[in-house]
């Protein structure tokens, strides 16, 4: 993290503490509405509906204020875990865990650093890897290890003489439509992982905030599921994608002997999550229909990738990517450019994507870049995509 | 913290962790409708106007969906910001200061944890500290150390000798109407803590959680406002106390030469505070009249303080405490018990209040116990003060 602290106190771990290009990109585009960006994981608010929405916060100020404007229970509102539970929890996952809300799954990831790593955590992290777990858990200072992928999930190969070679603490994993990867790992894979973990006695840290936006309503079964010793397991989920950031609400399925630190680390970052948003919520989820709204999303952004697809087909036929399964984004391949260099050319041309190396431990000399596809109009993509290949066309010739 | 992880892989910090006993007992009073709880820190939801709280979020939905209920910016949303600059934070601690919005005060805590304090951070705290303040900075294992307190403050030769004794680098206090013990510091004290720590080069963690709740609406100059050193202070505000703790919602003045790196702590916690909240929350101050609306809060507190001082003095005459000048509790001393013993008794007869131990570092051997007066309605806190009183005679008979 570049900055001038020279002169300032501060603990050692400081050093390590990562700031988020992503985030700094986003708050330029809000700023200049010129800007086409494929850069943020936005949901699309148009998903959002409005009248239920309205419904039911006034339905839980008038009937709910007591509670929705009150201190809460640090794990959350006992009625919006039991309709996590009902959805979003897959039974066999659940046996024996308990549930505590979060704000944002960012925050579970967050807690599960404080409670987990240290100098001695060897942390197996999948290459690339989401940019918001290495902001949660670098501060803490753990060795990190790079796993490598295929299409399908992680080279068994490759897991295997890393567990042998050294103990492996915990492993951070996002199996479905990874950000910013895309990967999906197939049930065989997860199959194997599973018991490998099983075998090796590994802590999973098995992030699902993609779960739900299979772009055919698929689900697949959480490795955890998998897995014979699930007190080794948490699973973290999250409302933002499929209802809306607004929330900034999440879930991490924790291990019962795990449930108590758990739940005293969460207060001491913010003593309960926002209970007026985990009260609408309840509201809302009552009220729509769950598996009705995830067919809209899901087909919604379904349209949108395969918008982006065709339109990288027709206008740059030279770049590569895997055909997402699900998520929010196009792992893109440029070949035979400098990632840095081209950047500079798409700011100047007010579009702008991420540059792959923000995702992992050790840069890439490839470009890669994250594009996001479920914000975006399909115009203003077509716009988009029109800036980036100009761009494109004039660095490499 | 009591509990059994024999076998559980966790980082040695975890055995710093505290749990809350508040929390603990707040969960058995929310079962348990027969119970008179002075225990908790809650403010009184009838003073949150039901109304004009309808408007704002009806305003938010139909005219900011789009902003609501998306991912924000990491250091909160620009027109909430712009009001507690204008309404809260005093002119004179503002200088060179950045501001940032946190998921209430207590991740304030939390971050300032994570940027200062590790096993070589000697951190002076009042003797006794904030709960919050225990839970957040614990996990660090920094090197605590207590500072003696009178009734205007923090003893000044104590405080003389500890910073000749050893370096000290942070320093956290919460000099209005502190939680628990009610102090609040003279001006004539905050002007020398000023001097000392600018002379001593001290950080300071000024905690204002508090600093509205004055009962006749005073607002006390901050330390911060008083130092010539602004760039080693830091103040916490919330909006908690004043408007609803179901927004969770607080705020930190930032030195601007820490804002980069406290902002990517923040982004590793929780990316950005509940963006909802913050929109709601702006459309609702705009409508209220802010001052108004605290001078109501003032006097309705005002009153139930004085109820309950009044009921002490008529039940319990034995016992001892300092009349606050603002805030939502009672510090006060039960002669001649064991605290321990009594916290049974006062459970068995469903009444029950804080003892003063859970916010020590070194266990006290008097018995005191925390009261809040903010929450019960006037005639159920008559019935609690005589279930104490007849817990209290049956102990020491």
């Amino acid at each position: 993290m570049e900055r001038n602290l020279a002169n300032l106190f501060l603990t050692k771990r400081t050093n390590d503490i990562r700031s988020s290009a992503i985030r700094e990109i986003l708050k330029i585009t809000v700023k200049d509405s010129e800007f086409l960006s494929f850069a943020g994981g936005l949901p699309n608010p148009s998903l959002l509906p409005t009248e239920r929405l309205t419904q039911a916060t006034e339905t839980t100020i008038r009937t709910k204020k007591d509670v929705a404007f009150q201190y809460g229970d640090s794990t959350g509102y006992e009625a919006l875990k039991e309709l996590i539970f009902e959805y979003f929890v897959d039974e066999k996952e659940d046996f024996s865990k308990s549930l505590c809300i979060t704000s944002g799954s960012q925050q579970g990831l967050a807690i599960l650093g404080q409670l987990f790593m240290d100098e001695n955590t060897n942390v197996l992290l999948e290459n690339p890897v989401y940019l918001g777990a290495l902001q949660a858990f670098s501060p803490y200072r753990p060795h990190f290890v790079s796993l490598p992928m295929e299409e399908d999930g992680p080279s068994i190969e490759a897991l295997e003489t890393i567990l042998v070679r050294e103990k492996i603490h915990c492993f951070y994993a996002n199996p479905s439509y990874q950000n910013p990867s895309t990967c999906t790992w197939s049930i065989a894979k997860r199959e194997k992982v599973a018991s490998l973990l099983d075998a090796y006695g590994v802590i999973l840290l098995e992030d699902e905030a993609y779960r739900y936006l299979d772009f055919t309503g698929t689900v697949y079964p959480s490795i955890t599921s998998l897995r014979k010793n699930k007190d080794l397991s948490f699973v973290l989920g999250s409302f933002s994608k499929i209802i809306s950031p607004g929330f900034r609400l999440g879930w991490v399925s924790v291990p019962k002997p795990y449930e108590t630190i758990f739940t005293a680390i969460k207060q001491g970052y913010d003593l309960n999550s926002n209970q007026f948003s985990q009260v609408v919520l309840v509201q809302l989820l009552r009220d729509l229909d769950i598996r009705k709204h995830l067919q809209k999303i899901q087909t919604f952004y379904a349209n949108q990738k395969n918008h982006l697809v065709r339109l990288l087909e027709q206008y740059l036929p030279e770049v590569k990517f895997q055909n997402p399964l699900g998520g929010m984004f196009l792992w893109v391949e440029y070949p035979n450019v400098s990632a840095k260099k081209m950047m500079v050319k798409l700011m100047e041309n007010k579009v702008v994507m991420i540059p792959g190396n923000e995702f992992r431990l050790e840069k890439s000399e490839r470009a890669f870049f994250r594009m996001n596809f479920s914000f975006l109009p399909e115009e203003q993509m077509e716009e988009g995509v029109r800036r980036i290949q100009s761009v494109y066309r004039d660095i490499i010739t």
